[in-house]
């Protein structure tokens, strides 16, 4: 890739902008707010997201998208994901005619229940071929600081995927390619969703043997969502599922996680939104990967029981009990 | 199940017998030394296994193997692993002659590398329709203290499997059955090694990124082993794979784990061994289930750098960094 445009200096967008850029690969950041562009190319460094972290000569900041997509063969969507379609409307005309679209964004769009790279499909008229999802074990504070990290990109066109590849691969991030887009994209959504239940059930007290068990089922609901979508059940026991679950469940530093922790201690969605400061990407994600399990007939009790707790105002101890006391003969 | 006989008053033998008492089951507990036996009966606290541990009054004790035996068609094997031969060679005669027999242990026989129901099927002389394992996310401490828990219970012979369950239930306690005792056996093994990579690598200072690949990749090479010698890949996928291996890597409770965190701060095995006044499952069991891999032509390059580090005096960073950095085009 000669060119890549990171659109999104959030929390994943900033540290893969210099991902690219210490791979070799020359990359404009773009940041919705002019001034966080001016600030990163005043200063080297973005003040919102890892104000430490110094972005490599080889990442520009602009606040103007045609300018950011202008030449740019790869194209990195990096912004919340319930904002893609109306912020990707508005770029589909600049992107460049056979430029690589990847997905950096793990959600579920409300209402129409698409994966993002649906959504790209749709919004920027492209062929399903050139949109691909980077997805993992991928905790971006991590990634910031250089430590060792696995990732998988997931392309229907296998050349592309290596492409992608190349453009981020560094001794630090040893990025894999498949060609399950819709297994790796669920397993990034879903994960979201049972770091909730994780996080609500640490803060509850309970142990790493339940823990545990919320893990392994909440990884073979995931699976038979996919699986019923099209998806390869393999993908969900290799990084883009186990790895990216256990990632986010065990890390202090996972955002859904410590919002399920929130949630557990008894507080109100409106109380645990307001301690920190955001909304946890599972939380909007649970009502629409809830729909789209029933529109497939797919059980998933612990989407159903998070989406209870975030929505419906349920308790989160009767939750996880409930949830702890299922009923089964054999696994 | 009419009585139970609980072979090994250690850390997993002492609270199965309450957990058996709890569910019902009348248990006679053997301890290998009389005056441990002699104190459980006085006290009704095993002395040297969870002290604070009160014990039902359906749980006895006693050190002479035929009173334990005479009576008991459930008979528990709860001895370190590689004293199973020996022990079992003496108790054969004494075992009833429908008892079904269950395997608490986790380890492969060192020299034979053979799995623990195989060691009991050779020597107690039983049919394998006889034989069951027991495995699952299931710190004993945990167990101890009534957290919830999920198990899987194995066995060919689902009559005895549903048994076997109802003998172990209760309302903390939940065991689900299959009939892939290979699979849950591997599981449970192999589960040791990778957990001493974990530990290695928590003390190294690596992040979640990495530490959640290397579940993935342990995960991987446990179900390669495994379908090799004719399991279930599914089991890998559920409590009895993924489910012990996440909490046993998660829990500071894990001697396997924290053995690794020993080793990974630079001790060696004898330090370690000093230090945690035991000697960790895994650091045997990694030569065995390394022969094993091998006789079977399966990679397993976790295990082959867990068994350096342990027997080679390779040094732990090393062996991380080299599984880190495997050179591999797709997962």
């Amino acid at each position: 890739m000669k060119r890549a445009a990171v659109l999104g200096a959030g929390s994943w967008g900033t540290p893969f902008a210099k991902l690219l850029a210490d791979a070799g690969t020359e990359v404009t950041l773009w940041a919705r707010r002019p001034e966080v562009a001016q600030a990163i190319t005043a200063t080297g460094a973005n003040p919102d997201y890892f104000p430490d972290l110094r972005l490599p000569d080889l990442v520009s900041a602009t606040s103007d998208p045609a300018l950011a997509l202008a030449g740019a063969d790869l194209v990195v969507l990096a912004v919340p994901s319930q904002t893609l379609r109306a912020n990707l409307a508005g770029w589909a005309g600049l992107i460049e005619p056979d430029a690589t679209l990847v997905s950096l964004m793990k959600g579920i769009e409300l209402g129409t229940t698409k994966r993002m790279t649906e959504v790209i499909v749709e919004t920027a008229g492209v062929d399903p071929d050139r949109v691909a999802v980077l997805s993992g074990p991928n905790l971006a504070a991590e990634i910031a600081a250089e430590q060792p990290t696995a990732s998988v990109i997931a392309c229907l066109d296998a050349a592309r995927a290596a492409a992608v590849q190349k453009a981020v691969a560094t001794p630090y991030f040893r990025p894999y390619t498949n060609d399950d887009v819709v297994g790796c994209e669920l397993g990034g959504a879903v994960k979201n969703v049972i770091a909730l239940a994780y996080g609500m059930a640490t803060a509850l007290g309970f142990g790493d043997n339940t823990k545990a068990t919320l893990i392994t089922r909440g990884l073979a609901e995931t699976a038979r969502l996919g699986v019923r979508l099209g998806a390869d059940p393999l993908t969900f026991a290799g990084l883009a599922g186990l790895g990216d679950l256990v990632a986010t469940c065990a890390s202090p530093l996972s955002r859904n996680r410590t919002f399920g922790e929130h949630l557990g201690r008894g507080e109100s969605l409106e109380q645990a939104q307001a301690a920190t400061r955001s909304t946890a990407e599972g939380v909007k994600s649970c009502l629409a990967i809830r729909d789209l399990a029933r529109r497939h007939d797919v059980e998933m009790p612990i989407t159903e029981q998070v989406e209870l707790v975030c929505h419906e105002g349920a308790d989160p101890r009767v939750a996880v009990t409930a949830l702890m006391s299922r009923e089964t003969k054999s696994e």
